[in-house]
């Protein structure tokens, strides 16, 4: 299976974040990414395919702001790296806004999310991979694998959060559709659900995301991701949320997946975005699912079975010793 | 003028804020009533009116959450005092949610306002405060001053913010108009916005609300108080928003505030509530506007003019040392 990586996306590295309470170390951390090149052997470095394919998902607006925020936020003599303190959680509209604690809440969600100065650096370069492993799979590859860090899922058209900024998956599934391809579908396993994803292809009838992740009333994200959200208008019916409890091991979450997989078949989608986190692992520090790593494989194997052209970009996975072996294995399971 | 206050309202003192990137000491603290109080000679003691007259404007599961969250955030092991970090800025709605951290965000904007073991009890004694002050003029005064601290204008009907957890001034105007009070104006001159205020009575026609504060392009809470926000549905045209640039003094925020009685005047209340914040000092440390001392009486009396009867209710207001001399002012220019 090909794979994408591009050092760029390494230069992202907020030092904490706010996290039940108190500034902790940030956890999405370069190591990360480190970790899973080397279990995997290495990558290739991505095209740069420009601004275009992020533009067809993110707001201009949201793009100036990633570019800008570090900047803005220094010349306001601002210390560390730029977080927001205050959100509009009623009635969010575009606003002319010149203050840049203003812009912060305006474009995320959370306190856990710095923009550093390397911020939009990284992200591009992310996204840059996500497409290089689209286009593999356009031009014919079974399988490809975008390293994708920062991750995208948290992140919608206009947001960011939980370390994402942007959404790679999202990303992917449009430039598939721009390609051509008629119905994309996006599973997302990660152990939180991927709000951004959610909302990004909330009204369309073309993108089907199904979603497996911790139930939303005691984790992360909270709002999103509860089983009453199906999407709206064309959409409606084209988003399917199944949440599970903590202590999930691998016959319950195999179980939930495959019924993922059978409405993704009922869509009948002509490429597949899969949306992998590895936090889903017994021993993640900050979520609580019990998969093993043996179990990765057969996940995979349950997906690729389905003979669906699919682009793997990784989400979360926190646990950086376990990491590398995880992503390894869930590859390996494309590859029998 | 009948001067109401609790020292239940004390005991309310939060240690830290999370305010521009950093930690830094809670802004609204217990001295600045005790300075105000010194400066005016005292206050009565609110009658307990109960719960009642809270639950008129704020809903059942928001008192909850305000009067168990300490102990949640204790019960979950956190250190200090609660505070939210993700919100849901997407499709706020009513969730059954089982983490302190998910109840925080569902019911606030911002991490500026944290919540202790006496948050609800000195929330309560403030409201008490804004009652008695309204049942004063209800019963014949033409104006009392109710001492409120924490303060309310941040406060929607379900989520605190900004200082405030019970919107004094919603609770003031809803008591009167439970009383019998056909129409009622609030008049808010803090210099921030009130936020809360505004969403409480955003689609009434019974209660006007009249603003005059930071542009919110540059200024808390941001996201409200823009100049277009006039209500909705049958409150259309009974919200006025008139936002001032930096460094305004006292012949523009007269000017302005003239504007904002004048429209008053054309909704003809039957009472008054003042939502009074000394914020707009010259030496304020987190507001930029620049009145001086000397400017409140005559501000005072500009309103004290029309002849409607008043409820002032105490909102912000930093500078403690300036403080008294500021609101015992303005409290002059009633007297006058």
């Amino acid at each position: 299976m090909q794979r994408f990586f591009s050092p760029a996306q390494l230069i992202h590295a907020p030092a904490r974040e706010l996290h039940n309470g108190s500034f902790t170390d940030y956890a999405e951390t370069p190591a990360r990414a480190e970790a899973i090149l080397r279990a995997i052997g290495g990558a290739a470095e991505p095209a740069d395919r420009g601004e275009g394919p992020i533009l067809a998902v993110h707001t201009p607006d949201y793009v100036a702001f990633l570019k800008d925020a570090a900047r803005l936020w220094r010349e306001a003599g601002r210390p560390g790296n730029a977080i927001p303190y205050a959100f509009p959680i009623v009635g969010r509209r575009p606003l002319k806004l010149d203050r840049i604690d203003a812009l912060l809440g305006r474009h995320g969600f959370d306190a856990t999310t710095p923009i550093t100065p390397d911020t939009w650096a990284a992200a591009y370069a992310s996204a840059q991979t996500a497409l290089a492993a689209t286009h593999a799979v356009l031009d014919g590859q079974q399988a490809a694998f975008a390293l994708c860090r920062p991750p995208g899922h948290h992140a919608g058209a206009d947001y960011c959060g939980g370390y994402c900024h942007l959404n790679v998956a999202a990303i992917a599934a449009q430039a598939a559709r721009d390609a051509g391809m008629e119905r994309v579908a996006i599973l997302d396993i990660d152990y939180h659900h991927g709000n951004g994803t959610q909302d990004i292809f909330w009204t369309r009838s073309d993108v089907f995301y199904a979603s497996v992740h911790a139930d939303p009333a005691r984790d992360y994200p909270f709002y999103w991701g509860h089983a009453d959200e199906v999407g709206e208008g064309e959409g409606r019916g084209a988003t399917l949320n199944l949440p599970l409890p903590h202590g999930t091991t691998r016959a319950a979450f195999r179980a939930t997946q495959v019924q993922a997989l059978d409405a993704i078949a009922a869509f009948d989608p002509g490429l597949l975005v899969v949306s992998f986190g590895a936090d889903t692992w017994e021993g993640d520090p900050i979520s609580r699912f019990a998969l093993k790593t043996d179990d990765y494989p057969l996940l995979a194997a349950d997906i690729c079975d389905r003979g669906w052209p699919t682009v793997i970009v990784m989400e979360g996975g926190y646990a950086v010793d376990a990491l590398g072996a995880n992503v390894a294995g869930f590859l390996s399971g494309f590859d029998g």
